[in-house]
């Protein structure tokens, strides 16, 4: 890149920005890569249009719809990646640095859709069951919902994952159907408008959906209101200060934080230097301190060793580092790139300093460094660095300053619950390691250390073998920790997509709550199907259209029988003697039986729209079947759940059935749902 | 009682406080109840006793464990019921009202007995499944844990429900292990004091566990650290202040706010005044204007019904209301109290001065008003008071003045959605009533609805015969609104246990899951069982003991045998041509059959410590199993819920087992959790 990109924001689906600002340099030559721009934002402006059409565009499509954008989104992205790599590179970023950010990010898009389309329903309503009996007689249920805030959400983000950052708020908020205001770290900027650009490219996204913000947040803190959503990644100083904005408190506005933390590594005291574990210690955490050079905010702070093994771990340590070549990632053989600015280059150096006072330096690479490659020495390039702390507990400052950068402290440990405590010193963490080969020390961790942490690795020879380190946030589990590291939530699956909907408790009768949820609901009001349910299609079936079977009598013949045909001879089928002892008083019906005679009752024989009974869930035996008793099954559609198409299968949706099966006396005998596979109408 | 009562503080488990400071006076008649006390309390020393001895105790008990103490607290408590009634009425409250406040309170401690007694371990590590693969070979694992944050909770409580309000709070906090400071509202302190030392009492508490402050907070909130939780139930401004505390948002404390709202019921355009939910509806609005003379967090303020029936509403409504007489709740026939103080009563006239201005006042109760009863002249009784706001898109003050007493607006809307539109200019509220005969229109209040409440109450005719009414929360439903309600989420089943627990990310190998988790993960080291793990009690079955089974092969015979028997004769098993065009291509064995014979590999059938197999979960068929394939099932022992002995029933657990059966290429065919009741060594 030569000239120097002019970046803009996007506000009202216009792109806006001629004047240049403040200029934006790279991490690796200092060249100007693009400026910030002039023009002042008309905040009253993004937040109508984001209320209006973004809301109205957003909530005319469903769960379902807005997971299926997702996907196409990535893919679209994914075909794009490299023009994304190619800007990320300025950033002083490797290229597997950049992979974090880039295919991390796409990757979180994906991980959405398909928690979206898997879990989610074809409409704004998610039913968090299970619905609860509030009087005896099942005239009067609650259950709840959970349903789209109706608000916006504003993502703020750090300089450090401009793609992944945004990519893993905006996600689950668009899911859960919320228009989203971006506004990137300046420093990284440039990366974000290119990645909003591509989004915007895309077509793909409802008008009003996304807009973006270059430069700062003017009065926007004082236009949110109630249903809104604000989560902010970054230092813990600024949350403080957003955080405390009054508008936000007095409208009880949601602020999810997350902050920079001194996370920390602990090896436990039954791993010795020959153990694969210590070596796999060893590695995390060079990899941690040099990987994106040390600015992640799960970067490992604080390494906590027995005292006995600190000299073999600082030893090996070192070793490793010093093979860590430094420089302009273009260049062959490459592995540790350049921090983000110059700015970021002189608080880390200040922060060493700070750390180097009453410290050993094991390791300052930064005496007579050069990194590799033309012009570098303008870069904002940083050695990597290890000090040595010897009396940790004494020493408050090494839990509590953070250089974020290729920095690291070592601390020993006299005994385990030592190293424990060491690692709560940090008041609050994302994630932990601990590697250890010994399940009863994990465990013995757990209590103290899940107490302080957002997320745990227990590092150990097999988990090696498929680890995905202990750096990286994973879309399916909770990211962000207590205290220090902010309090919020993100990710976690579809975890992350509630805290952008609102729950709401829903009491009324069984037929009021069907309705409400979308799910039938025991005892609610049923549709008598004229013809048998499970010759509809997909698209023909309502939820609440149920069959009443006929009857059968259950004999001795039927449970000699399935013993036989089974194998399972259990004493309270076959031995009237020690049955009468039972609690039941008297030999019963196998509940497999029960189960299998229930399918007997119900299916429908000939080639159908239903493909396949997969799966089954909820499954009570309340009163037993005795020989004599005479059941019947009720079936009843309970849930639809829509399913994308896919080129290797005919089209098809998941339909969920409550099954009742009933006695004579009208008791409930057993009480499901099974899951089946169900053909639409036009499927091949 | 003639000697007013001197309040104490509960310290570090001493009562504190023998100088009278500021006189609180019987709601009824004035005279003084009690004194609130003059010392200061040592806020370093509750703190400290509450993080040493209090959480150290806390922490020798696990939630089973704790569970249990809740119910004898309950039990203890519902005995000596009658002393709370009696001080209960110094409050204004009539016996209705203290039941609310005194059994309601007692209720919830049962409830949560019964939460924790179900679905909590006998241990402090919460899974929160389902665990997850990371790795395609299953090395690589991740799920969440909850436990104890390690700190303590600080519950900040108002004056309308000093025991309920402490005790709904107390119950999820101590079952999630958090020693408890406990500060009621002034004004009602002394109904909390004698709660409180009825619970020491009881000697059921370990020491340092619940601790009480009469009086301010002093320099509390400046101790508060990290692992704290601090809840508040009261004004939106109280809640504004205590929130914006530095302390607060500095350590990311999570403060759990519940604040009055707005709350209102909605008459629905299908209603007609002959159906009975016209009815139900008046007799709701006016029980809730009433009862504990409306000063309830989720009474009914806005009253919104279609404008063509707004004359036959107030009619109705005046008519209902003109019959409540109000008194001293000790005469015979007194339908409402008093306010709870003199404060409440001038603060309640003030705001039904603003909200008359420009509005019609239907009811003025209060004109003449002279409540029954000797020495209520010096009481603080308000009479039942209805407006009517003919133009409510145009009138922000009914939907924001909130006049904390018998007092409701009535206004009318056009249309459905407008009517809606209505309930939304609360800007958020704890609960909201719906009455409507139309299971379509309840679906499609819900969007808009559920988005600005934290519960609604769907009202018809069938919910009426067991409801449970619009201003109760209950233990298993979320309480707790958006925005102007204050942002929190109170009771609501286990959530709010898990509201006092922190959450925590693990990875790592399915071994190290298992011991982290408590749980069996698949893949996970197993102990080969030397006898069979049926033929334990209980205490004998550890997690991770195992059983491979013999093997068994699938016949034709099988297939034809058990379509006989069960009378399933779908095509997939039985129409060689059919199943031959399907996605399978050939005929498979039913997936019961499998279920059945795998029950028959490892099933034990003599009489012992296995009592029954009652329950079935996460069934999914996987790989279909086709004639000529064998099968072989490996039975797990996953986890166990230890349950508390009852007088009717043998001494029991539950046990659940993971079971894999696959075939002889070693893929998985089916796969499933049993549930079983184990009985224990000394049992019956």
């Amino acid at each position: 890149m030569t000239t120097p990109l002019q970046l803009q924001s996007l506000v009202a689906d216009r792109w806006i920005g001629a004047a240049p600002k403040q200029a934006l340099r790279s991490a690796i030559n200092g060249r100007v890569v693009a400026h910030t721009h002039d023009e002042a934002l008309d905040f009253a402006e993004m937040v109508a249009h984001a209320r209006g059409p973004g809301l109205k565009n957003l909530l005319a499509t469903h769960f379902q719809d807005r997971a299926r954008v997702l996907k196409a989104l990535a893919v679209f992205l994914m075909e794009r990646k490299e023009q994304l790599y190619a800007i990320s590179a300025h950033t002083g970023a490797t290229r597997s640095d950049s992979w974090i950010d880039v295919e991390g990010g796409i990757g979180t898009l994906f991980a959405y859709a398909s928690i979206g389309g898997k879990d989610l329903p074809s409409s704004n309503v998610l039913h968090e069951g299970p619905p609860m009996r509030l009087g005896a007689e099942n005239h009067f249920i609650g259950s709840h919902v959970l349903v789209p805030r109706r608000g916006i959400a504003l993502h703020i983000n750090a300089f450090n994952f401009p793609i992944w950052g945004m990519l893993e708020k905006f996600a689950p908020s668009f899911l859960a159907g919320m228009p989203c205001l971006v506004k990137p770290a300046s420093a990284t900027s440039y990366v974000a408008v290119e990645a909003v650009r591509l989004m915007m490219d895309s077509g793909l996204l409802p008008a009003g959906c996304l807009q973006l913000i270059v430069g700062g947040t003017g009065d926007l803190f004082e236009r949110l209101e109630e249903p809104d959503v604000v989560t902010f990644t970054g230092s813990a100083d600024t949350a403080m200060s957003l955080r405390s904005h009054p508008n936000v408190l007095r409208r009880s506005i949601p602020f999810n934080a997350e902050a920079d933390s001194l996370n920390c590594a602990i090896l436990a005291p039954d791993v010795t230097a020959d153990d694969p574990e210590f070596e796999l210690f060893v590695k995390e955490v060079a990899r941690e301190m040099t990987a994106k050079a040390g600015q992640k905010c799960t970067a490992i702070r604080r390494v906590i060793v027995p005292r006995k093994l600190i000299g073999a771990v600082g030893a090996a340590l070192k070793a490793r580092l010093a093979k860590v070549t430094v420089g302009d990632p273009a260049l062959e053989g490459i592995r540790m790139g350049a921090l983000a600015s110059h700015a970021q280059q002189a608080d880390v150096a200040e922060k060493v300093a700070l750390l180097a006072e009453g410290n050993m330096m094991l390791l300052d690479g930064n005496k007579g460094f050069a990194p590799k490659g033309e012009g570098t020495d303008q870069g904002a390039f940083f050695a990597p660095t290890l000090l040595m702390c010897p009396k940790p507990l004494a020493n408050e400052r090494v839990h509590s300053v953070e250089a974020f950068g290729p920095v690291s402290t070592l601390m020993p440990y006299d005994d385990f619950d030592e190293g424990l405590h060491l690692a709560t010193l940090g008041r609050g963490s994302l994630v932990g390691t601990l590697a250890t080969k010994t399940p009863a020390l994990a465990a013995h961790a757990v209590p103290t250390f899940a107490a302080w942490h957002g997320r745990l690795l227990v590092l150990d020879r097999e988990a090696a073998m498929e680890s995905t380190g202990h750096g990286s946030p994973l879309p399916k589990l909770k990211h962000g920790g207590p205290g220090r590291a902010g309090g919020g939530e993100e990710l976690g699956g579809l975890r992350s997509v509630k805290h952008f909907l609102q729950r709401c408790a829903v009491q009324g009768s069984p037929t009021m709550l069907s309705a409400v949820t979308g799910e039938y609901q025991r005892g609610g009001a049923v549709t008598e199907s004229d013809i048998h349910p499970f010759r509809r299609h997909f698209e023909d079936v309502e939820v609440g259209m149920s069959l009443l079977t006929h009857r059968r009598t259950v004999s001795e013949a039927d449970i000699v029988n399935f013993g036989g045909l089974s194998g399972d001879y259990f004493y309270m089928h076959f031995d009237d003697v020690a049955a009468k002892q039972s609690a039941f008083g008297q030999r019963i019906a196998h509940g497999y039986f029960v189960l299998s005679a229930a399918a007997g009752l119900f299916v429908s024989p000939a080639p159908g729209p239903v493909l396949a009974n997969y799966g089954l869930e909820n499954l009570r035996f309340v009163t037993p079947v005795a020989i004599g008793d005479t059941i019947q099954a009720r079936l009843t559609a309970k849930r639809k759940i829509d399913r994308p198409p896919r080129d290797d299968q005919p089209a098809q949706g998941v339909i969920g059935w409550d099954v009742a099966v009933t006695n004579q006396r009208g008791e409930l005998c057993a009480s499901y749902e099974i899951l089946t596979l169900v053909a639409k109408r036009n499927a091949g």
